[in-house]
């Protein structure tokens, strides 16, 4: 696929490049490489969008690091591209114009734990994963948990959220500073340790969420929660997928503290019964999280089972036995494999939208009107509390014209999506992929904003160019 | 006092201010005043910050006439400052070189309730006790609580919170999008009505706390909650400040989803007893409120008064009816009058600051030794969830020595707090009182990277000059 909003970029001078590869070849020998293959991993791989290379790739262990390698590449003008765990889907990792790829990964030290403040501070190449291994003795955790195992500079960098955004929102509230390499490699510390400041612009909501476009995280200090003593989990079939967003609504509405609550639409409940050799009822599917105290998340279970039965839907089948949850949730987990499984050698291809609830059963059910026309394969899963869901299309990409129409329903869903008062991504973000929406989502007076503060802190467009605003 | 940081502003040419008000006062008529008691009335006038009148004050009843007002004063390059209650405490309606007031208080109408997806749309000018009083039959309220009836365009401007931050969060948390008049006279919408997007930067956040520095709000979509079906409230005495803090600490670590934890000193409850005539035990008191259902907030009161049991205080009297809680809460809502009656004649000017609550105790113990160092009167009440707490003095404005005094105290709190990893202010916002603080708060790469952005949205500096930067 081309991207089109890409052709106009400004090529870095070729001999600048060079200039700066070797500069920096001199600083890091064997850290740095150009190797073909070595480059087009760290750049897309995992959509259809282009892989798109950078000239070299230098693996950074510290701040003072990427910060001498900004200064370099601001000397000479040469593109400056993050990369964490590359496991983001729009192509924010792609160096369309070339560059050099600062791959963080090896910056994955824990720094300082506050138990008493519940945060925590890392560097951005920590994983999810790790962090929540690591933070095991203290009864503490880091919610947002956005499926892959990604870097939480690259998590911050996208405002990635999750299965459990309803409860403990995005990374937009769960970030409370960052230190960042700004475009002259100044290092700007975005805010203090507060829980809360009115001290002036808000700096780390400006660089969550900004793709790399305007500097490099490295450093974080992020939000912790204390581990439920409790959790009960449970599934509820509804008949239609307006019944089941309807009791989302009244589920909000009431105040229960849900923490997680995803919906399947029939045809995923269909990949997952076939791959993991179920038999839920083919009919959309809500899967269900409580955290709390024992008695609190057996009592908001009980609650959303009545409001169940109220649509139509249920019996809600539910547990807080630890082992029984995980069977009761074994559809969600599977998702992925039994969707590839479903169609074998198809690629999924995931993207997403997020509109407000009132408006998801009509643009769930518009969507899949659309892939039934279309005769395409594309299972709906959703984060439906927030309004968030995703489409995975399973595509032979050997057959143009399914290609084709897979195009058409994912270009009829973003706009839908928008016209319903929604947003082009809920939590994928811009990358290539989704800068021709941002247009209509933002109006001329929005991207013209966010051009002048581009401008403003990045003047020579070093960082990332191409993504977010082409 | 005067306010040095302002001292360098540019003032705009007198005749270009003439002939901005001659052309304003032609289009509005009797809603331009230019009349002394008017333009005082619209400054500051709460504190011992000076008051600095508008040139004239205009009364805006829609966006199409703030785009206008904007108009003129870009034109003329003209200072423009909004207002909507004046309830704002460090001088952000303040004048400092004139220029055009803008009263939003009459763009005062609830537009669009969505109860469905938990949101509304209304005008600047809303208060928040109307806002409340509009939705009682919604099953739904705004939650956040500042104390003051302020505007929610006010609200946002300063990124206000107050009482119930700790549970649900601030205006940055609680505003979806808005409609923003720029520099030029355009109208940008900082984002949809999705509940979260990664949809590029966050202009959102971006305008919650630059208080009229980048844009005037005319417009707001803010988050709703349903009504909690039970609230618990109840008051707890501590044997110190340390044990009280630590208190909370544990409450919040247990995950116990407390609405309300607030924290009177012992000079607090000595003017509550004696105004309210209460015999609360003159030692530091926690009160708290929790929301749920009738089994969740029983169950949250009882573990909390176990927790301060732990801590040597206690016993924690809670109690769910409505009259017997606003009875034991009748000590918080009396704080205000109750220090105005503890010192008749005597001024009361707040300042808060904000600290990881891990140094919440050693920050009130250290600001204590200093009021009685320097012999002032001063209760403390906080937000402790929060770690924000406020400083109340009541001065006797004629006694210049005494005023020193205050200073004094006020001064080593704000910096004792920026050395404990805090903030200057967690919810006041900076407007002129707090400028002198934003270096060392955010250092001169982070005041850099702000003033950029001022400068590339607003490059003749019409929005409210000498606030935030300066």
């Amino acid at each position: 696929m081309s991207v089109e909003t890409t052709a106009t970029l400004a090529r870095p001078d070729p001999a600048s490049v060079a200039t700066a590869v070797s500069i920096l070849k001199q600083r890091f020998g064997d850290r740095l490489s150009t190797a073909a293959i070595v480059r087009e991993q760290h750049a897309n791989i995992l959509t259809w969008l282009p892989n798109e290379p950078a000239d070299a790739v230098v693996y950074a262990e510290s701040e003072a690091e990427v910060v001498d390698i900004v200064k370099v590449c601001a000397e000479h003008k040469v593109p400056v591209i993050p990369y964490g765990t590359g496991t983001s889907l729009e192509g924010h990792i792609n160096a369309p114009v070339g560059g050099i790829c600062i791959d963080v990964s090896r910056m994955n030290r824990i720094i300082e734990v506050h138990a008493e403040d519940l945060d925590v501070v890392i560097e951005p190449g920590v994983t999810r994963k790790f962090l929540n291994e690591s933070l095991r003795d203290t009864g503490l955790f880091f919610p947002i948990d956005p499926g892959a195992d990604a870097s939480l500079g690259g998590m911050a960098a996208t405002r990635a959220s999750g299965t459990n955004a309803v409860r403990y929102g995005t990374m937009k509230d769960n970030v409370l500073s960052m230190r960042v390499v700004t475009a002259d490699g100044s290092v700007v510390t975005t805010a203090t340790r507060a829980k809360k400041s009115s001290a002036g612009y808000d700096l780390t909501r400006l660089f969550v969420g900004s793709e790399g476009t305007l500097g490099i995280i490295t450093q974080l200090t992020i939000r912790l929660q204390g581990i439920p003593e409790a959790i009960s989990g449970g599934v509820c079939t509804f008949p239609t997928v307006k019944a089941a967003a309807d009791a989302v609504i009244l589920t909000i509405q009431s105040g229960i503290p849900v923490a997680r609550i995803e919906l399947l639409d029939v045809m995923q409940v269909k990949a997952v019964n076939a791959y993991s050799k179920l038999t839920l009822p083919e009919s959309p599917l809500l899967m269900l999280e409580f955290h709390g105290t024992e008695a609190g998340v057996s009592e908001q279970s009980t609650r959303f089972g009545e409001i169940a039965t109220d649509f139509g839907g249920g019996p809600f089948q539910w547990t807080t036995k630890p082992e029984e949850r995980s069977k009761l949730w074994q559809a969600r987990h599977d998702v992925y494999w039994a969707s590839m499984s479903f169609r074998p050698g198809a690629k999924s291809i995931a993207t997403d939208v997020c509109v407000p609830i009132s408006r998801l059963a009509d643009c769930i059910e518009a969507t899949q009107a659309d892939i039934a026309e279309m005769g395409i394969i594309a299972p709906i899963v959703g984060h439906v509390g927030d309004g968030n869901f995703h489409l995975s299309p399973l595509i032979m990409m050997d057959d143009a014209d399914e290609v084709a129409r897979v195009k058409i329903v994912i270009e009829r869903l973003v706009h839908r999506a928008l016209e319903m008062g929604g947003t082009c991504t809920g939590e994928h973000g811009v990358g290539e992929g989704k800068i021709k929406y941002m247009a209509k989502e933002h109006g001329e007076v929005g991207l013209d904003l966010m051009r002048k503060i581009k401008h403003a802190l990045d003047p020579d467009s070093i960082f990332n160019p191409g993504k977010v605003l082409g």
